[in-house]
């Protein structure tokens, strides 16, 4: 295989934009507008704990990117740049290599985003990935957690639970959907949405541990409670099809994350301004509550009783 | 042992500045000083590449987090803010946490940097750890490492070969010297000297890869060559008396790397500021050579006989 440094001149430079100089320098230099903040998040990605390691590589780095993209669609960022961290098996193949940057380019291209820097290193495990994703917003504009008001309605973007469905196909629980698996491992962040939300949501958090897990951090960052209505959630007809023929399968749709949707509260004074964002960003937004006083948020079913309590998402320790 | 998220509120959010929103939220927010750009550094550190995984953990923090620091020093960035990505096996002890935390701590203070995010997750081999650094530097002001110009002066700060020569000691391979080890395993990133050089270093790199890997990496981003005098290169008493009995010792010096210290090239004309600055930091400053036309560079012995040319530091593949 080529040496380290032409790798990175081969597959990586493509993708990088001026800021990254060319990922020929120690670090990269990059300018927030006057007005604006940064938006940072970073996400690990480990082979055997978030993907089997089988998998297509271009998907693997499609999904890195996108966990990412949807922390930054969750704050209203608009995404600028990333930082890829690469830990490799010393044996990994140059095409592996290239199907991983086409992987990164095809995410990068429609959310506009750029590669400026990064480190590449060899692994004595398997595939371990960090990305680092920026993005800007007017200053004291991030949408954060702890906003949430009683009164609020909750909404969700998109369907529920298709992720977490496609993983029970992928381990063989379940008849394959194409659809469902492809959900899972390439999930579309709401970027353009998260930005429509500024000014418009109280409080916002993608899905990824699980609607309840993560509208509870929603409710506990805002010293709130909230009540789903479980027959509101919104269900693609491939779900809404397997939770009818087994109702065992409805954790699923709201704890089992990996929908990369945005769950997000707002005043009902915005629901006519959310319409409006719904057509304009092409997603589907459902009011499935509110928020309440008290803590944590509780799902409930048509008759009003209790079904799940929200609680804390994976954990892994 | 504790769960994730009371693990991030008892060793990480008492290392969080305010930017870091208690570490509780998908995103940190950051203000970049109108008039100042975002200098951002990224580097992965693996459990059997870059430490054998039986050190101290608040040494392997440390050190994750200096090696950082050490690039935002050769960009003369201030530092500000960092992240954390942190990959565990599922058995480590809380102990090992709340000691990799202490040396994240102690190697923050005294460097006026502080954590502002990250992630925490599971591994199935040893320790991942990725650190993104940010610091900022007045708009234009980064030190690039492309600005060399034929004529200048090659500067290196501090000593040479101490942490390759601590290697060969933690290997077993040469007879320990606590300065020597010390100097591999808690590296002091150059922060204020690489500050006072903005507007006085053509061009800087820090010494990670080796001398002349590093130095080599300035030579071709500035399209020149370099001439280093062995005899001028700066050693400990430590080192001078390791390669004055073994002179097969002579590459850890110029070829060895992970000394951190800060190798730059400047005009002719600010010996005189580089005399203050050296006072003002309290670094030695080590003037070792030439900037000169055409490419690579050379490392001569005091008959001007060519010792080594420049070459790729390590590869990891």
């Amino acid at each position: 295989m080529a040496g380290e440094f032409d790798l990175i001149a081969r597959y990586f430079r493509p993708l990088a934009g001026p800021e990254g100089l060319g990922l020929a320098d120690d670090a990269a230099c990059l300018t927030v507008p006057d007005g604006h903040e940064l938006v940072v998040t970073k996400d690990l990605i480990v082979e055997g704990v978030h993907f089997v390691g089988d998998e297509p590589a271009a998907d693997i780095a499609w999904k890195a990117l996108a966990v990412n993209l949807s922390d930054l669609a969750a704050k209203g960022a608009n995404p600028t740049h990333y930082f890829v961290g690469l830990s490799l098996p010393k044996g990994a193949p140059e095409a592996w290599i290239a199907d991983f940057a086409a992987g990164l380019k095809a995410c990068q291209e429609p959310f506009g985003i750029q590669l400026a820097g990064g480190d590449t290193t060899a692994s004595t495990g398997g595939v371990t990935l960090s990305i680092t994703a920026m993005g800007t917003v007017p200053s004291g504009g991030m949408i954060r957690r702890g906003g949430a008001q009683v009164g609020d309605d909750v909404y969700v973007s998109g369907t529920l639970g298709d992720a977490a469905l496609g993983v029970k196909m992928v381990q063989g629980r379940l008849d394959a959907s194409e659809g469902l698996v492809r959900r899972y491992r390439k999930p579309t962040p709401r970027v353009a949405l998260g930005q429509a939300l500024r000014g418009v949501a109280s409080a916002c958090a993608d899905v990824s541990d699980g609607l309840l897990a993560d509208l509870g951090h929603i409710c506990a960052a805002s010293a709130v409670g909230a009540r789903v209505d479980q027959s509101s959630l919104p269900l693609s007809e491939a779900v809404a099809a397997l939770v009818g023929q087994d109702s065992e399968l409805w954790p699923s749709v709201y704890a089992g994350g990996d929908d990369y949707e945005l769950v997000f509260t707002a005043s009902a004074s915005n629901a006519g301004a959310l319409e409006r964002i719904a057509v304009d960003c092409g997603v589907q937004l459902t009011r499935i509550g509110v928020v309440e006083q008290g803590g944590g948020c509780h799902l409930v079913d048509s008759s009003g009783n209790l079904v799940q309590s929200g609680q804390q998402g994976y954990q892994h320790f």
